[in-house]
Protein backbone atom coordinates (compact mmCIF):
# COMPACT_ATOMS: atom_id res chain seq x y z
CA UNK A 1 0.00 0.00 0.00
CA UNK A 2 1.50 3.38 -1.03
CA UNK A 3 1.78 6.02 1.24
CA UNK A 4 -1.12 9.21 1.19
CA UNK A 5 -1.11 12.47 3.14
CA UNK A 6 -4.93 13.90 4.53
CA UNK A 7 -5.31 17.03 6.13
CA UNK A 8 -8.20 17.30 7.74
CA UNK A 9 -10.33 20.25 9.31
CA UNK A 10 -12.05 18.78 12.99
CA UNK A 11 -14.64 21.68 13.17
CA UNK A 12 -14.92 23.55 16.24
CA UNK A 13 -15.29 21.14 18.81
CA UNK A 14 -18.49 18.97 18.90
CA UNK A 15 -18.75 15.83 17.25
CA UNK A 16 -21.84 17.00 15.42
CA UNK A 17 -19.53 19.04 13.03
CA UNK A 18 -16.68 16.50 12.21
CA UNK A 19 -17.60 15.60 8.49
CA UNK A 20 -18.36 12.28 7.57
CA UNK A 21 -15.76 12.70 5.04
CA UNK A 22 -13.22 13.13 8.16
CA UNK A 23 -14.30 10.09 10.30
CA UNK A 24 -13.51 8.04 7.22
CA UNK A 25 -10.07 9.26 6.68
CA UNK A 26 -9.34 8.74 10.38
CA UNK A 27 -10.98 5.50 10.76
CA UNK A 28 -8.43 4.50 8.06
CA UNK A 29 -5.07 6.34 8.89
CA UNK A 30 -2.50 4.74 10.13
CA UNK A 31 -0.60 7.72 11.83
CA UNK A 32 -2.98 11.17 12.98
CA UNK A 33 -0.04 14.31 13.51
CA UNK A 34 -1.18 17.40 14.96
CA UNK A 35 -1.24 19.44 17.76
CA UNK A 36 -1.84 17.94 20.79
CA UNK A 37 -5.09 18.95 21.47
CA UNK A 38 -6.56 17.99 18.35
CA UNK A 39 -4.69 14.68 18.29
CA UNK A 40 -6.79 14.19 21.43
CA UNK A 41 -9.60 14.08 20.18
CA UNK A 42 -9.34 11.31 17.70
CA UNK A 43 -10.44 8.14 19.48
CA UNK A 44 -7.59 5.72 20.17
CA UNK A 45 -7.60 2.47 18.40
CA UNK A 46 -5.74 -0.47 18.13
CA UNK A 47 -2.81 0.27 14.88
CA UNK A 48 -3.31 4.17 15.43
CA UNK A 49 0.00 5.40 15.76
CA UNK A 50 -0.65 9.42 17.23
CA UNK A 51 2.13 11.78 17.17
CA UNK A 52 1.13 14.55 19.40
CA UNK A 53 3.32 18.15 19.15
CA UNK A 54 3.42 21.37 20.62
CA UNK A 55 2.15 24.36 19.08
CA UNK A 56 4.68 26.79 17.15
CA UNK A 57 6.02 23.80 15.36
CA UNK A 58 4.12 23.55 12.61
CA UNK A 59 6.79 23.04 9.61
CA UNK A 60 8.49 20.12 11.93
CA UNK A 61 4.95 18.27 12.56
CA UNK A 62 4.45 18.96 8.48
CA UNK A 63 8.24 17.27 7.56
CA UNK A 64 7.08 14.54 10.27
CA UNK A 65 3.85 13.71 8.16
CA UNK A 66 5.26 13.86 5.10
CA UNK A 67 8.25 11.84 6.27
CA UNK A 68 5.58 9.06 7.21
CA UNK A 69 3.23 9.16 4.25
CA UNK A 70 6.90 9.11 2.12
CA UNK A 71 7.41 5.96 3.26
CA UNK A 72 4.39 4.33 2.92
CA UNK A 73 1.90 5.69 6.22
CA UNK A 74 -1.75 6.69 5.37
CA UNK A 75 -1.21 10.34 7.47
CA UNK A 76 -3.73 12.15 8.54
CA UNK A 77 -3.03 16.11 9.99
CA UNK A 78 -4.80 17.09 12.02
CA UNK A 79 -6.52 20.71 12.39
CA UNK A 80 -8.92 22.40 14.39
CA UNK A 81 -11.68 23.97 12.39
CA UNK A 82 -10.91 24.07 8.79
CA UNK A 83 -7.21 23.01 7.90
CA UNK A 84 -7.03 25.96 5.29
CA UNK A 85 -7.82 28.67 7.25
CA UNK A 86 -4.87 29.60 9.67
CA UNK A 87 -4.62 26.52 10.48
CA UNK A 88 -2.28 23.30 9.04
CA UNK A 89 -2.52 23.17 4.90
CA UNK A 90 -0.45 26.19 4.37
CA UNK A 91 2.51 24.89 7.19
CA UNK A 92 2.53 21.75 5.01
CA UNK A 93 1.97 22.85 1.61
CA UNK A 94 5.36 25.64 2.97
CA UNK A 95 7.13 22.01 3.95
CA UNK A 96 6.47 20.27 0.58
CA UNK A 97 7.42 23.09 -1.57
CA UNK A 98 11.02 23.59 0.60
CA UNK A 99 11.26 20.10 0.70
CA UNK A 100 12.36 16.84 -1.43
CA UNK A 101 11.11 16.79 -5.29
CA UNK A 102 9.37 13.00 -3.94
CA UNK A 103 7.07 14.80 -1.62
CA UNK A 104 5.20 17.06 -4.06
CA UNK A 105 4.07 13.63 -5.94
CA UNK A 106 2.83 11.85 -3.07
CA UNK A 107 -1.28 11.04 -2.70
CA UNK A 108 -2.04 14.86 -0.85
CA UNK A 109 -6.03 15.80 -0.23
CA UNK A 110 -7.07 18.37 2.12
CA UNK A 111 -10.44 17.69 3.81
CA UNK A 112 -12.61 21.02 4.67
CA UNK A 113 -13.90 21.58 7.83
CA UNK A 114 -16.24 24.01 10.13
CA UNK A 115 -14.01 26.87 11.06
CA UNK A 116 -14.42 28.58 13.90
CA UNK A 117 -15.51 31.82 11.72
CA UNK A 118 -18.68 29.74 10.60
CA UNK A 119 -19.50 28.28 13.88
CA UNK A 120 -19.19 31.62 15.87
CA UNK A 121 -21.52 33.35 13.17
CA UNK A 122 -24.03 30.20 13.62
CA UNK A 123 -24.35 31.03 16.93
CA UNK A 124 -25.21 34.67 16.82
CA UNK A 125 -27.52 34.88 13.72
CA UNK A 126 -25.68 35.62 10.32
CA UNK A 127 -23.30 38.38 10.88
CA UNK A 128 -21.24 37.57 8.17
CA UNK A 129 -24.47 37.20 5.55
CA UNK A 130 -23.01 40.15 3.11
CA UNK A 131 -19.71 40.60 2.17
CA UNK A 132 -16.81 39.94 4.88
CA UNK A 133 -13.25 39.58 5.58
CA UNK A 134 -10.90 37.38 7.59
CA UNK A 135 -7.74 38.52 9.59
CA UNK A 136 -5.16 36.85 11.66
CA UNK A 137 -4.72 39.11 14.53
CA UNK A 138 -1.11 37.25 15.48
CA UNK A 139 2.03 39.29 14.56
CA UNK A 140 3.97 35.82 14.76
CA UNK A 141 4.02 35.56 10.75
CA UNK A 142 3.64 39.30 10.20
CA UNK A 143 3.78 42.70 11.27
CA UNK A 144 1.76 44.82 13.24
CA UNK A 145 1.99 47.34 10.61
CA UNK A 146 0.24 44.92 8.04
CA UNK A 147 -2.53 43.97 10.12
CA UNK A 148 -3.78 47.88 10.87
CA UNK A 149 -3.37 48.66 6.87
CA UNK A 150 -5.80 46.06 6.40
CA UNK A 151 -8.19 46.57 9.47
CA UNK A 152 -8.03 50.27 7.68
CA UNK A 153 -9.12 48.94 4.50
CA UNK A 154 -11.46 46.60 5.65
CA UNK A 155 -13.07 49.56 7.49
CA UNK A 156 -13.28 51.52 4.40
CA UNK A 157 -14.93 48.63 2.14
CA UNK A 158 -17.49 47.91 5.18
CA UNK A 159 -16.93 44.20 5.24
CA UNK A 160 -17.86 42.36 8.47
CA UNK A 161 -14.20 41.47 9.67
CA UNK A 162 -13.78 38.00 11.59
CA UNK A 163 -10.92 37.89 13.76
CA UNK A 164 -9.22 34.80 14.41
CA UNK A 165 -6.09 34.99 17.13
CA UNK A 166 -7.70 38.27 18.77
CA UNK A 167 -5.19 37.70 21.48
CA UNK A 168 -2.32 35.29 23.38
CA UNK A 169 0.01 35.43 26.30
CA UNK A 170 2.69 35.97 24.26
CA UNK A 171 1.02 39.37 22.28
CA UNK A 172 -1.51 40.70 24.97
CA UNK A 173 -1.57 44.01 23.63
CA UNK A 174 -1.95 43.91 19.81
CA UNK A 175 -6.18 43.02 19.86
CA UNK A 176 -6.55 46.36 22.49
CA UNK A 177 -4.74 48.39 19.42
CA UNK A 178 -7.19 46.72 16.69
CA UNK A 179 -10.10 47.44 19.20
CA UNK A 180 -9.03 51.18 19.46
CA UNK A 181 -8.85 51.83 15.93
CA UNK A 182 -11.35 50.25 14.50
CA UNK A 183 -13.53 52.28 17.21
CA UNK A 184 -11.79 55.57 15.74
CA UNK A 185 -12.42 54.67 11.75
CA UNK A 186 -16.14 52.82 12.23
CA UNK A 187 -17.32 55.69 14.66
CA UNK A 188 -20.55 54.08 15.25
CA UNK A 189 -22.20 51.25 17.73
CA UNK A 190 -21.92 48.17 15.44
CA UNK A 191 -21.86 45.27 17.04
CA UNK A 192 -18.97 42.83 18.21
CA UNK A 193 -19.47 39.20 18.87
CA UNK A 194 -17.39 37.92 21.30
CA UNK A 195 -17.44 33.77 20.54
CA UNK A 196 -15.71 31.89 22.79
CA UNK A 197 -15.13 28.00 22.50
CA UNK A 198 -18.05 27.81 20.48
CA UNK A 199 -19.72 24.22 20.18
CA UNK A 200 -17.86 22.60 22.98
CA UNK A 201 -18.93 22.74 26.90
CA UNK A 202 -17.20 25.98 27.72
CA UNK A 203 -19.17 28.12 24.92
CA UNK A 204 -19.66 31.70 25.86
CA UNK A 205 -21.21 34.47 23.58
CA UNK A 206 -21.56 38.02 24.51
CA UNK A 207 -22.09 40.61 21.94
CA UNK A 208 -20.83 44.29 22.63
CA UNK A 209 -21.52 47.26 21.12
CA UNK A 210 -17.99 48.36 19.34
CA UNK A 211 -17.51 51.60 21.48
CA UNK A 212 -17.58 49.63 24.64
CA UNK A 213 -15.68 46.78 23.25
CA UNK A 214 -12.74 45.65 25.31
CA UNK A 215 -9.88 43.41 24.60
CA UNK A 216 -9.99 41.26 27.97
CA UNK A 217 -14.04 40.08 26.55
CA UNK A 218 -11.14 37.90 24.40
CA UNK A 219 -8.58 35.30 25.14
CA UNK A 220 -7.17 32.63 23.03
CA UNK A 221 -10.17 30.31 22.39
CA UNK A 222 -12.34 33.46 21.36
CA UNK A 223 -13.36 34.23 17.94
CA UNK A 224 -14.09 38.02 17.16
CA UNK A 225 -16.69 39.32 14.70
CA UNK A 226 -17.27 42.95 14.04
CA UNK A 227 -20.33 44.02 12.40
CA UNK A 228 -20.31 46.03 8.95
CA UNK A 229 -22.28 49.67 9.55
CA UNK A 230 -25.16 47.96 8.06
CA UNK A 231 -25.39 44.73 10.76
CA UNK A 232 -28.51 44.80 12.61
CA UNK A 233 -29.27 43.40 16.46
CA UNK A 234 -32.78 41.87 16.85
CA UNK A 235 -33.26 41.91 20.63
CA UNK A 236 -36.00 39.56 21.83
CA UNK A 237 -36.11 37.64 25.32
CA UNK A 238 -32.84 35.34 24.91
CA UNK A 239 -29.57 36.30 23.39
CA UNK A 240 -29.98 38.73 20.90
CA UNK A 241 -29.74 38.05 16.60
CA UNK A 242 -27.05 39.65 14.61
CA UNK A 243 -27.12 39.57 11.07
CA UNK A 244 -25.95 41.36 8.45
CA UNK A 245 -28.43 42.25 5.71
CA UNK A 246 -28.25 40.90 2.14
CA UNK A 247 -28.19 44.31 0.18
CA UNK A 248 -26.06 47.32 0.33
CA UNK A 249 -27.23 50.99 -0.50
CA UNK B 1 -44.73 20.21 20.53
CA UNK B 2 -43.48 23.70 20.08
CA UNK B 3 -42.51 24.83 17.06
CA UNK B 4 -38.82 25.37 15.95
CA UNK B 5 -36.96 26.79 12.75
CA UNK B 6 -33.97 25.51 11.91
CA UNK B 7 -31.50 27.01 8.64
CA UNK B 8 -29.34 24.26 7.89
CA UNK B 9 -26.31 24.46 5.59
CA UNK B 10 -26.27 21.73 3.25
CA UNK B 11 -22.40 21.88 1.95
CA UNK B 12 -21.45 22.24 -1.49
CA UNK B 13 -22.89 18.53 -2.59
CA UNK B 14 -21.07 15.70 -1.38
CA UNK B 15 -22.71 13.56 1.54
CA UNK B 16 -19.58 13.04 2.84
CA UNK B 17 -19.98 17.27 3.59
CA UNK B 18 -23.29 17.35 5.37
CA UNK B 19 -22.31 17.50 9.58
CA UNK B 20 -24.16 15.27 11.40
CA UNK B 21 -25.73 17.35 13.26
CA UNK B 22 -27.51 18.53 10.21
CA UNK B 23 -28.65 14.91 9.33
CA UNK B 24 -29.99 14.97 12.46
CA UNK B 25 -32.32 17.70 12.13
CA UNK B 26 -33.47 17.13 8.71
CA UNK B 27 -34.70 13.52 10.43
CA UNK B 28 -36.20 15.07 12.91
CA UNK B 29 -37.77 17.70 10.95
CA UNK B 30 -41.43 17.89 9.89
CA UNK B 31 -40.94 20.23 7.12
CA UNK B 32 -38.50 21.18 5.24
CA UNK B 33 -38.48 24.84 3.39
CA UNK B 34 -35.78 25.82 0.25
CA UNK B 35 -34.63 26.23 -3.07
CA UNK B 36 -35.75 23.26 -5.47
CA UNK B 37 -32.42 21.92 -6.40
CA UNK B 38 -31.49 22.07 -1.91
CA UNK B 39 -34.74 20.26 -1.10
CA UNK B 40 -33.99 17.32 -3.64
CA UNK B 41 -31.54 16.72 -1.68
CA UNK B 42 -33.61 15.66 1.08
CA UNK B 43 -34.13 12.20 0.93
CA UNK B 44 -38.02 11.57 1.36
CA UNK B 45 -39.72 9.85 4.14
CA UNK B 46 -43.34 9.59 5.54
CA UNK B 47 -44.01 12.54 7.74
CA UNK B 48 -41.86 14.85 6.09
CA UNK B 49 -43.31 17.54 4.23
CA UNK B 50 -41.07 19.27 1.89
CA UNK B 51 -41.49 23.00 0.48
CA UNK B 52 -39.46 23.93 -2.52
CA UNK B 53 -39.88 27.07 -4.05
CA UNK B 54 -37.88 29.23 -6.99
CA UNK B 55 -34.64 31.02 -7.43
CA UNK B 56 -34.77 34.87 -5.98
CA UNK B 57 -37.87 34.65 -3.47
CA UNK B 58 -35.65 33.99 -0.41
CA UNK B 59 -38.09 36.49 1.56
CA UNK B 60 -41.37 34.82 0.93
CA UNK B 61 -39.96 31.53 1.47
CA UNK B 62 -38.72 32.58 4.71
CA UNK B 63 -42.02 34.01 5.72
CA UNK B 64 -43.32 30.46 4.43
CA UNK B 65 -40.90 29.03 6.98
CA UNK B 66 -41.54 31.07 9.64
CA UNK B 67 -45.38 30.86 9.28
CA UNK B 68 -44.88 27.07 9.99
CA UNK B 69 -42.52 27.29 12.92
CA UNK B 70 -45.37 29.61 14.40
CA UNK B 71 -47.96 26.85 13.90
CA UNK B 72 -45.86 24.48 15.97
CA UNK B 73 -43.95 22.58 12.84
CA UNK B 74 -40.39 21.43 13.25
CA UNK B 75 -39.14 23.33 10.20
CA UNK B 76 -35.76 22.86 8.55
CA UNK B 77 -34.40 26.20 5.94
CA UNK B 78 -31.65 24.52 3.64
CA UNK B 79 -29.40 26.41 1.82
CA UNK B 80 -26.23 25.22 -0.33
CA UNK B 81 -22.87 25.46 1.32
CA UNK B 82 -22.85 27.52 4.59
CA UNK B 83 -26.52 29.11 5.69
CA UNK B 84 -24.90 32.40 6.90
CA UNK B 85 -22.95 32.94 3.97
CA UNK B 86 -24.62 34.67 0.81
CA UNK B 87 -27.78 32.11 1.82
CA UNK B 88 -31.09 31.93 3.30
CA UNK B 89 -30.06 33.23 7.05
CA UNK B 90 -30.03 36.63 6.95
CA UNK B 91 -33.09 36.56 4.46
CA UNK B 92 -34.74 34.09 6.98
CA UNK B 93 -33.50 37.21 9.73
CA UNK B 94 -34.74 40.17 7.30
CA UNK B 95 -37.91 38.60 7.71
CA UNK B 96 -38.36 38.07 11.02
CA UNK B 97 -36.87 41.84 12.34
CA UNK B 98 -40.03 43.29 9.71
CA UNK B 99 -42.29 40.18 10.85
CA UNK B 100 -44.94 40.42 13.66
CA UNK B 101 -43.23 39.96 16.92
CA UNK B 102 -43.89 36.25 17.94
CA UNK B 103 -41.45 35.47 15.35
CA UNK B 104 -38.71 36.87 17.34
CA UNK B 105 -39.17 34.36 20.03
CA UNK B 106 -39.36 31.49 18.04
CA UNK B 107 -36.69 28.32 18.71
CA UNK B 108 -34.11 29.64 16.00
CA UNK B 109 -30.97 28.17 15.31
CA UNK B 110 -28.50 27.82 12.40
CA UNK B 111 -26.20 25.22 11.80
CA UNK B 112 -23.00 25.99 9.59
CA UNK B 113 -22.25 23.68 6.99
CA UNK B 114 -19.21 23.46 4.47
CA UNK B 115 -19.55 26.78 2.50
CA UNK B 116 -18.01 26.49 -1.11
CA UNK B 117 -15.30 28.77 -1.09
CA UNK B 118 -13.96 25.91 1.84
CA UNK B 119 -14.51 23.40 -0.88
CA UNK B 120 -12.82 25.08 -3.24
CA UNK B 121 -9.89 25.94 -1.24
CA UNK B 122 -9.70 22.66 -0.06
CA UNK B 123 -9.27 21.00 -3.79
CA UNK B 124 -6.74 23.77 -4.76
CA UNK B 125 -4.82 23.53 -2.09
CA UNK B 126 -4.83 26.30 0.64
CA UNK B 127 -5.50 29.68 -1.50
CA UNK B 128 -7.18 31.20 1.64
CA UNK B 129 -4.45 29.93 4.51
CA UNK B 130 -3.93 33.96 4.87
CA UNK B 131 -5.81 37.05 5.19
CA UNK B 132 -8.70 37.08 2.33
CA UNK B 133 -12.16 38.16 1.76
CA UNK B 134 -15.61 36.93 0.30
CA UNK B 135 -17.44 39.22 -1.90
CA UNK B 136 -21.18 38.53 -3.17
CA UNK B 137 -20.02 39.43 -6.91
CA UNK B 138 -24.13 39.59 -7.78
CA UNK B 139 -25.23 43.08 -7.92
CA UNK B 140 -29.03 42.04 -7.34
CA UNK B 141 -28.87 43.50 -3.71
CA UNK B 142 -26.42 46.10 -4.23
CA UNK B 143 -24.99 48.76 -6.80
CA UNK B 144 -22.09 47.64 -8.96
CA UNK B 145 -20.08 50.77 -7.87
CA UNK B 146 -19.98 49.01 -4.07
CA UNK B 147 -18.83 45.95 -5.88
CA UNK B 148 -15.53 47.73 -7.57
CA UNK B 149 -14.56 49.53 -4.46
CA UNK B 150 -14.72 47.08 -2.40
CA UNK B 151 -12.41 45.17 -5.14
CA UNK B 152 -9.91 47.92 -5.20
CA UNK B 153 -9.94 48.16 -1.46
CA UNK B 154 -9.38 44.29 -1.20
CA UNK B 155 -6.12 44.23 -3.88
CA UNK B 156 -4.50 47.61 -1.80
CA UNK B 157 -5.39 45.19 1.39
CA UNK B 158 -3.58 42.08 -0.54
CA UNK B 159 -6.10 39.85 0.61
CA UNK B 160 -6.90 36.63 -1.14
CA UNK B 161 -10.43 37.05 -2.60
CA UNK B 162 -13.50 34.41 -2.95
CA UNK B 163 -16.21 35.22 -5.34
CA UNK B 164 -19.50 33.60 -4.80
CA UNK B 165 -22.03 34.26 -7.86
CA UNK B 166 -19.48 35.54 -10.24
CA UNK B 167 -21.41 34.99 -13.07
CA UNK B 168 -25.52 34.51 -14.45
CA UNK B 169 -28.00 34.96 -17.41
CA UNK B 170 -28.73 38.16 -15.95
CA UNK B 171 -25.72 39.74 -15.07
CA UNK B 172 -22.83 38.44 -17.92
CA UNK B 173 -20.90 41.58 -17.73
CA UNK B 174 -20.24 42.17 -14.22
CA UNK B 175 -17.49 39.21 -13.87
CA UNK B 176 -15.64 40.28 -17.02
CA UNK B 177 -15.68 43.80 -15.94
CA UNK B 178 -14.37 42.83 -12.32
CA UNK B 179 -11.69 40.79 -14.05
CA UNK B 180 -10.43 43.54 -16.11
CA UNK B 181 -10.36 45.95 -12.86
CA UNK B 182 -7.71 43.34 -10.96
CA UNK B 183 -5.95 42.89 -13.97
CA UNK B 184 -5.32 46.50 -13.52
CA UNK B 185 -5.19 46.42 -10.10
CA UNK B 186 -2.63 44.00 -9.28
CA UNK B 187 -0.70 43.80 -12.48
CA UNK B 188 1.00 40.55 -11.90
CA UNK B 189 0.01 36.65 -12.51
CA UNK B 190 -1.52 35.46 -9.63
CA UNK B 191 -2.85 32.32 -9.84
CA UNK B 192 -7.16 32.19 -10.15
CA UNK B 193 -8.69 29.10 -9.15
CA UNK B 194 -12.06 28.55 -11.09
CA UNK B 195 -13.96 25.54 -8.81
CA UNK B 196 -16.72 24.66 -10.32
CA UNK B 197 -19.69 22.21 -8.90
CA UNK B 198 -16.82 21.19 -6.03
CA UNK B 199 -17.75 17.78 -4.85
CA UNK B 200 -20.07 16.90 -7.06
CA UNK B 201 -19.95 14.89 -10.37
CA UNK B 202 -19.67 17.69 -12.40
CA UNK B 203 -16.56 19.14 -10.29
CA UNK B 204 -13.99 20.96 -12.77
CA UNK B 205 -11.42 22.54 -11.46
CA UNK B 206 -8.96 25.15 -13.20
CA UNK B 207 -6.07 27.17 -12.26
CA UNK B 208 -5.22 29.93 -14.80
CA UNK B 209 -2.80 32.78 -14.19
CA UNK B 210 -4.89 36.14 -13.85
CA UNK B 211 -3.86 37.80 -16.69
CA UNK B 212 -5.29 34.83 -18.79
CA UNK B 213 -8.43 34.43 -16.73
CA UNK B 214 -11.44 35.46 -18.86
CA UNK B 215 -15.06 35.51 -17.95
CA UNK B 216 -16.52 32.66 -20.05
CA UNK B 217 -14.10 30.09 -17.27
CA UNK B 218 -16.86 31.11 -14.78
CA UNK B 219 -20.57 30.31 -14.38
CA UNK B 220 -23.18 30.17 -12.28
CA UNK B 221 -21.59 27.39 -10.41
CA UNK B 222 -17.88 28.30 -10.19
CA UNK B 223 -16.57 29.52 -7.35
CA UNK B 224 -13.59 31.51 -8.01
CA UNK B 225 -10.40 32.46 -5.95
CA UNK B 226 -8.38 34.94 -6.52
CA UNK B 227 -4.38 34.48 -4.89
CA UNK B 228 -2.93 37.49 -3.03
CA UNK B 229 0.35 38.86 -4.39
CA UNK B 230 2.40 35.79 -2.29
CA UNK B 231 0.36 33.18 -3.36
CA UNK B 232 2.46 30.18 -4.57
CA UNK B 233 1.70 27.18 -7.13
CA UNK B 234 3.40 24.16 -6.44
CA UNK B 235 4.10 22.34 -10.16
CA UNK B 236 3.94 18.47 -9.90
CA UNK B 237 2.78 15.54 -11.91
CA UNK B 238 -0.77 16.13 -11.31
CA UNK B 239 -2.78 19.22 -11.09
CA UNK B 240 -0.97 21.98 -9.42
CA UNK B 241 -1.00 23.11 -5.21
CA UNK B 242 -2.31 26.51 -5.04
CA UNK B 243 -1.43 27.90 -1.53
CA UNK B 244 -0.63 31.56 0.58
CA UNK B 245 2.27 30.80 3.03
CA UNK B 246 1.17 31.72 6.24
CA UNK B 247 3.91 34.32 6.61
CA UNK B 248 3.96 38.24 5.12
CA UNK B 249 6.73 40.78 4.62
Amino acid sequence: MSGSLTIAGLGPGAAGLVTPEVSVALDEATDVVGYIPYVARVPDRPGLVKHASDNRVELDRSRLALDLAARGRRVVVVSSGDPGVFAMASAVFEAIEAGPAPWRELDIRVLPGITAMLAAAARAGAPLGHDFCAINLSDNLKPWALIEKRLRLAAEADFAMAFYNPRSRARPEGFARALTLLQEVCADSRPVIFARAVSTPEEDLRVVPLPKSTADMADMRTMVIVGSSRTRVIARSGPPIVYTPRSAP
